[in-house]
């Protein structure tokens, strides 16, 4: 740390990403990409742009906005892209919360949730997930203009509140934002981009990173009132106008025409998860029932942190963290059949070696 | 805007890109891109890239960062790269200014300046311009703890402070942190980047932007003492890890291999320039001497206004600014020898028609 460090920001804690290590390949199982390449229209659209890179991106990545928008039944001006949702989540804590309109969520979500408060000195309260690891949406009733922020389905448990249970934390909470951060949404989750018109205190944030194959040429977006979304672009406009990049902007507009490919990709992901599912259950785990493209298990027989070593000593990257309530866990990203066979018979001869 | 916007954030001005309409094909010297495209690696290095976009990029940049280190002279942890070259001036205002640390930066310079302070509600001061135009270094000196920012060339100006003027300023603010924006360095001026292991208190920023034919990629990078690119990098982790996506990472190593390619760019431009200074004056222009990318100009005959409006009707589009003291003049890009030959023969009918 220099001596020029602000003191507002020399105690940051910043977010860890999962670890990306060179040494060997592994098979990465650890930071929820998708095991799917880009579909090759995507490829070439990136590559078309690439001969243009000498002019600067439209600020308001027109075409983009205009194929999101009527994919999602709602009007361009409901929607802003970012890079990645990282960006949209950290515009909307600047823009909608603040010492009057402190934030609320769950004490195990994403990480990045407390790191954007702090940059931004709002005051938060994490609210304790129930036993069984999910999110009791009555916790979030009647909060009296604080701005709520739900991932759902939640990471890293997978579980997911039901649309009812959202419209409910929206309506009683008429004074506050509430975001509703998706990034999961497309592996069996029902969306609250419907109840947009309905409710504009509600914002719906969704990424390419997962379900689209696109996490290295980040690209997220937040849907929600026009008004909510005016205030958001001011932010944009006063950080980074040309935030998305011409080759990252043409890659999503050939995602969404490619938008089967993808969806297929997703039960592909599904069907793995349901595989991943029941034979991490056969040898004993715990395995949480989840609506994403990862698992959230543990063993009676090794420890969380045990567990990932062992793996990473045989190639295999899953993610685990240090927090006390949780450390009994691993999230294991859900891969090809052919990753999440590959893994399984590791645990398998992991606990072998054990017993 | 929605009744949920923060207060603070509430009266904010944003930034105010180049116009890029698009009714017709306008030749656009308006908004600073290079008229050249990016070398064939470039474009194949991105392409390559676009076929692992479903994985993460990596948030420490390692080829790239060494790569420009090592083009650069100086050691990997003294640079950090990011989202355009505004991210890292956002991230090095949030680091290095605060009320203790006010910002000082001249009354003429880079719009973005104060919506960056008054985003991170950070105090500043305009130090007006001399009467040339010019910054007078001498206003800079000893200013006690300050934070100053500088774009050296200057823009719309195109003007430039000296080596051994900038390292005055540097020397006297052995408090504060001085960060000098060379955007547009690459066209003639000297670089501060020989200074930094000399002082600690400075931060240089640069950008593949104009002299690199990378706007539409979005990179620029800061360099500067190890513990300065240290606190800056907490600010990136605390913000957007992911913020340099793969293919602009993979475009930007590529370059920084064609180095050759766009330094015979930047020497063609640096021509055309004196072909269009020379021809402007020829036309009765009042021309400041450029070391940047464009030139600043104006006519008795004609007022910046109506000049910027009869060559967009003609199909060329220049930069006006509205700001009282500037009014006169239009920011002018230089491009091709074909495009500023056609810009010419166009004001000089516009002139013609005029008398």
């Amino acid at each position: 740390m220099s001596r020029f460090f602000t003191e507002r920001l020399s105690g940051l804690t910043p977010f860890t990403p999962g670890e990306q290590p060179r040494d060997m390949q592994y098979i990465k199982l650890n930071t929820n990409e998708s095991p799917f390449p880009p579909s090759p229209a995507v490829v070439e659209a990136a590559k078309d742009e690439a001969g243009r890179l000498q002019l600067y991106s439209d600020p308001a990545c027109r075409e983009l906005t205009d194929k999101l928008a009527s994919l999602y039944g709602v009007s361009p001006d409901q929607v802003i892209l970012t890079n990645g949702s990282d960006e949209v989540l950290n515009f909307a804590f600047m823009a909608f919360a603040d010492e009057e309109h402190p934030l609320v969520f769950p004490d195990i979500t994403y990480g990045f949730y407390p790191v954007f408060a702090e940059l931004n000195r709002i005051p938060y309260t994490e609210i304790p997930l129930k036993e069984d690891f999910s999110v009791d949406y009555r916790d979030y009733l009647n909060l009296g203009g604080k701005t709520v922020v739900i991932a759902n389905p939640n990471a890293p448990t997978g579980l997911c509140l039901t649309l009812r249970e959202v419209e409910e934390i929206v309506k009683t909470n008429p004074d506050g934002v509430v975001i509703i951060d998706e990034a999961y949404v497309d592996f069996g989750a029902e969306s609250a981009v419907s109840l947009v018109d309905k409710y504009e205190n509600l914002l719906v944030t969704q990424t390419f990173s997962k379900s689209r194959s696109l996490a290295g040429a980040r690209l997220g977006f937040g849907i929600g009132s026009k008004a909510l979304i005016s205030d958001l672009h001011t932010v944009r406009y006063s950080t980074n106008p040309y935030n998305v990049n011409r080759m990252t902007a043409a890659a999503g507009y050939a995602a969404l025409c490619d938008n089967d490919y993808y969806m297929d990709n997703c039960r592909a992901v599904m069907e793995n998860r349901a595989y991943t599912t029941e034979a991490l259950r056969e040898l004993g785990f715990e395995v949480l029932p989840s609506l994403t493209n990862f698992v959230f298990a543990k063993s009676d027989h090794i420890g969380g942190e045990a567990l990932y070593a062992e793996l990473k000593r045989r190639g295999i990257l899953v993610r685990h963290f240090s927090k006390a309530s949780i450390t009994d866990y691993n999230r294991i990203t859900i891969g090809t059949r052919e990753q999440m066979e590959t893994f399984i018979s590791t645990v398998k001869t992991i606990l072998e070696e054990l017993s």
